[in-house]
């Protein structure tokens, strides 16, 4: 018996997200599938982000238990000719039996992006969230930064959040605009349920003027949903990557 | 009577390129419906660029005549309601009536965008060519640097080729990286069929080590197809806009 690691990136606009459910096609189905075709035996795969439908990743990490005598590196070559072409294997490796890819302390990476112009734009409507009134990225880059460091990030999480605590550490939070693209980078040790996005849909109301950047301080300090801006929609947000603490 | 032209842009990955045909789905096609449906009457677009199928565009343009009172500025806005979220009209505006998008003179401006990593990347999967071989960008820039100025692209044309003179002038090829992506960007004042697909699959040769750039100058001169490289293929390639010379 081996514990193998796997970088997945997928385009999750044709999925119902990460976890397996009764209703709708997931990426761990579809994982599991091709995994148990693919060595012969029953494989489940556990997550380290169960990212929401719509949402997308370059960087997801999974791992799984197999009898297999496959060397582990081989494997994501293997199961990617099993796997449709918006689900791709990045890297597979071998990793100690304790390692758990939830639990395992981690900085992780998200990235939001907003297409901002005047007009879509037909090849990024998959990955990018569409938003026609100019965004100020100065204002949305000062906003972002009362979010570094350890806080209570209950204004910023849905109410059906189940974490024990809601507090949390944001390594760095840093807006950037590349052509008509505004990218929102954050890493944490960790992220509330809808976190990211409730970030994303409050900095977009700061660029458009709604917000000014000092007012993060006090939507902070309320620890209320409400005193946020909106959740930006699932399909501009994609995981980027873990780093794991202990190097495994 | 008034003639208005539209910059149109599109994911091609659904359609059968620009021109109508028997059988297929094509971007013309879908703008006279959603324009004759808008305005009333039977509207027949003329494009500039009649891209392949799979070929996408920022900034193809069109134009066509129309008995409409509706302003020209207003079309755009109008027309993007009944159009597939593929298809989006970026600007519409009143032209000369003698104005014709192809028989004017302008410059033309393609990209060719190549990711050049170890896996596939899903979420780019539609509008880049995947390359899983180092390519070398350097000798790549090199070797575009021959293509420029005014040239016979005999050797850069399927053999499908109609036009009268395999003439043609390119003002700049550029060639850079940007993370995983390589893009080609080539203006020029006109391209034979399938050219700027043979320039991308002939620059990948060279960046693979199977060409040195000098040999640009043999395949020019040799002016027969099978010197160049391959044409790489469709979803690689968009049309990034077009400028006109007497400005309209």
């Amino acid at each position: 018996m081996k514990r193998v690691k796997m970088i997945v990136a997928y385009d999750g606009t044709n999925y119902s997200g990460w976890q397996i459910q009764p209703n709708g096609v997931t990426i761990e189905q579809k994982l599991n599938e091709a995994l148990s075709a693919l060595l012969g035996e029953s494989i489940k795969v556990t997550g380290a982000s169960r990212t929401d439908a719509g949402v997308h990743s370059l960087g997801n990490v999974c791992i799984f238990d197999t009898e297999t005598r496959m060397p582990a590196e081989k494997i994501s070559y293997a199961v990617n000719q099993r796997l449709p072409e918006d689900i791709v294997v990045q890297d597979s490796c071998e990793v100690p039996m304790d390692f758990h890819p939830r639990f395992s302390k981690s900085r992780k990476t998200y990235e939001y992006r907003i297409l901002n112009r005047k007009f879509r734009m037909p090849t990024r409507r998959l990955d990018t969230y569409f938003y026609h009134y100019d965004l100020d990225v100065e204002k949305m880059k000062a906003a972002a930064s009362y979010l570094v460091g350890e806080h209570d990030f209950k204004s910023f999480a849905s109410v059906k959040m189940q974490s024990e605590t809601s507090i949390r550490t944001i390594y760095s939070c840093d807006v950037d605009k590349s052509g008509d693209i505004i990218t929102i980078r954050v890493k944490g040790n960790g992220f509330l349920y809808n976190m990211v996005r409730i970030i994303a849909g409050t900095l977009i109301k700061v660029g458009a003027g709604d917000l000014e950047p000092e007012q993060m301080k006090d939507i902070l300090a309320a620890e209320d949903r409400s005193a946020a801006g909106p959740t930006a929609p699932a399909h501009g947000l994609t995981m980027i990557g873990l780093e794991y603490e202990k190097s495994i």
